[in-house]
């Protein structure tokens, strides 16, 4: 999919959201554990319910892993039923995968030529010649951390360099030399809008994602005002929000509410900042 | 396994040896193509006519993943193989593994609950709260990526900081006040023997896991007299030259001798620098 594809779609539909499937075994309806698969059943039920309001998916491959070779099979079968039902939707592998070169070879392998996923998340730590693999995919995305949500972010992400420059930012760019902005997005948590401008300064054209809005404390507003670009330029996530919305039967409706919220929400920003 | 365990099996077998089952499909010997299960079988080969030679085994999970599912059944009877037929090897899950808490506390659950491995290498951008849930198992080692071998480790690990540390510098310093020397072990690459003096300053007592040698261009005599420690503190692998060291049904015994040869280098090694 083309960064021209992925703002039609965005147009199209209103809204920038990308749900996270970080499906939790001991968090879904209990009704459902009487389920064959409850994992893909719990996915199924709700990517039914959510697909009109997002753009994109984002399994989040720890969580299928977490349930062993059974999970790997959910994830799967989630995988295929997006294809096939909506083959409209972007699929982000959250991997956070990274390696020698012969190894993100395998990686890129098992993300791209088995489970057809359009993008993953990559870990930047090792360098270019881990990250190279992973971009040699025609129409496929390499989603690269920068400044992630969480706490740790803090540890080595903002270490200052002798030139004055936090680490981040020499990911940045030194990255966008790699390959072009048809190929590379970048992981900008939604707690750091603060910097969100610089970035901004350095990556114009470049997509992000963005999680941590909602449970990890970011705001949809201020990532709008700071993030977006002509042509939106964002992907923005949210998983526990949604999926975990409501634990009873009605959950779907619950995380159906949730997700048309954003998307209405996002509906503004698109008519504010893209023109 | 203990520190203290480890040393000991470290004496007793004469070897630091730890043996990369960076198992490729397209590499294996053809006539185990037949097996109804290549991958198994020839692990099974491998790991019978090297275990006296070596004390771990580290499966790189990217080469089972490019194998889809079947790959990751593969692995997991490999495991299983090496725990009942040979308990006293350590057996490292090279995952490069880390996320937000919740997401790295479902690797963890992945890794250490269902798949039984001693230790996993765990990738430091994310920092702290990226690291901790692997943290909280018993008996369960971290490894962290430090300096790694590739050239790649080149464009983020060694930038220097406004302090003139690099930040692998500051992975360690950090990451060594997360936890004790019987939870962390660090990943040092055998092509960075030039710093190896000054990260045994910073670490004297921790277990170093060291891939590169062989292929990749590392010396394992350079490796023995810049990093070992009065407990050996080395863990030395080596995937490739093993693995591969010949592509006929003589596959096994030419494995077994680059182990043995290997082996018997070290021992050499411990006589010299450990007393």
């Amino acid at each position: 999919m083309t960064k021209y594809q992925l703002f039609n779609k965005i147009v199209k539909k209103q809204s920038f959201l990308c749900i996270g499937l970080d499906t939790d075994i001991r968090k879904i309806p209990s009704h459902l554990l009487k389920e064959e698969d409850p994992i893909f059943s719990f996915n199924k039920i709700i990517i039914d319910t959510t697909q009109q309001y997002c753009i994109a998916y984002k399994p989040n491959l720890a969580f299928y892993e977490a349930s062993d070779i059974n999970g790997l099979i959910s994830l799967r079968k989630t995988i295929e039923y997006i294809r096939e039902n909506y083959p409209e939707q972007f699929i982000i592998a959250d991997a956070k995968r990274g390696d020698i070169g012969n190894t993100s070879e395998m990686y890129a392998r098992a993300i791209f030529d088995y489970a057809d996923y359009d993008a993953v998340t990559v870990n930047p730590y090792m360098g270019e010649d881990s990250i190279k693999p992973f971009l040699t995919y025609s129409n496929k995305w390499v989603i690269l951390l920068v400044l992630t949500s969480n706490k740790g972010s803090c540890d080595f992400q903002l270490t200052v360099d002798s030139m004055g420059k936090y680490l981040f930012e020499k990911v940045l760019q030194k990255s966008k030399t790699w390959a072009t902005d048809e190929q590379i997005m970048y992981v900008i948590g939604a707690t750091q809008t603060k910097v969100l401008s610089n970035i901004r300064k350095i990556i114009p054209n470049h997509f992000l994602l963005v999680p941590g809005i909602g449970t990890q404390g970011g705001s949809l507003k201020r990532v709008a005002k700071y993030g977006m670009n002509n042509h939106c330029g964002l992907l923005v996530n949210s998983s526990r929000q949604i999926l975990y919305a409501d634990s009873s039967k009605k959950f779907a409706e619950a995380a159906t509410q949730e997700a048309q919220k954003l998307q209405l929400e996002m509906a503004e920003y698109l008519a504010k900042y893209v023109h």
